[in-house]
């Protein structure tokens, strides 16, 4: 059950995301307290047409998990991507975007939500290769509020 | 990053479901050849107020990879649940139900789907452990048909 096969044909544009990647970040929101965290990513596949998503952040000062997050990447041809996210404050997320040699960028097609969770609307989400540091930034509408800034990262591959 | 935390006193419910779990299962729909499957499923927690859930499958005949899903699992009081669930596929599904002391059943709130994803309306699932194999079945409304029987499996903790 351990495969080590080749990567699928479709997941080419995809390829420079692929491992394990750390590094810290920091949040913010007009609702919310600023934070920094430690997050560790995992992009990976087993030979078919889909880069599974794992992501864990642990704050910086005491090391409690803070958030997860887990899903799936699709290429779907031509530059287009899809991404499917849960995450255990009870919201889903789907994703249409499209990636070129260096960079991803993507936004919600829809968000929904468990009884209990609180309301997200929207999110975009931009991923960059920069020499051997993949950064990303995470812009939210929730609460009632505009897409606003939410969350920067700076990760090196393990 | 590795913890062995105390369980959170919310989990106490779903703390039957916890650990890796391992066997076999049969898939069977309307509209496709049936099929029979090998599964792992992992629920974990790291000490916060959710089950981390996830699932691979292998096809019986020659080990390649089939599905695999992943999400969280919350309880949210008084044996009210939530689970969110990402596929490889461009689904994402979101489940209110119910947990008994060793039982859970589920069905979507709500199905979201990516552009190029196959149609799906409707999903239930239940899991049940008797003595120490845990057993589910998966119904499922998709591509036009009403909630018709779709999955089931016999695990046993690995």
């Amino acid at each position: 059950m351990t495969e080590r096969p080749p990567l699928h044909e479709a997941l080419t544009p995809l390829a420079f995301l692929l491992g394990t990647w750390e590094g810290e970040g920091a949040g913010e929101y007009p609702t919310i307290d600023s934070f920094r965290y430690r997050e560790r990513v995992a992009f990976t596949h087993v030979g078919k047409p889909f880069v599974a998503y794992t992501q864990r952040t642990w704050a910086l000062d005491d090391g409690r998990p803070l958030h997860s997050e887990t899903g799936y990447l699709r290429h779907t041809g031509e530059g287009a991507v899809e991404l499917v996210l849960a995450h255990p404050t009870g919201i889903v997320e789907v994703y249409t975007g499209e990636v070129d040699a260096t960079s991803l960028r993507l936004a919600t097609a829809t968000v929904a939500t468990t009884p209990t969770a609180k309301r997200v609307d929207a999110l975009e989400r931009d991923f960059r290769l920069d020499g051997d540091e993949l950064t990303y930034a995470v812009r939210m509408a929730a609460v009632g509020l505009p897409l606003t800034h939410h969350l920067a990262a700076t990760l090196r591959r393990t």
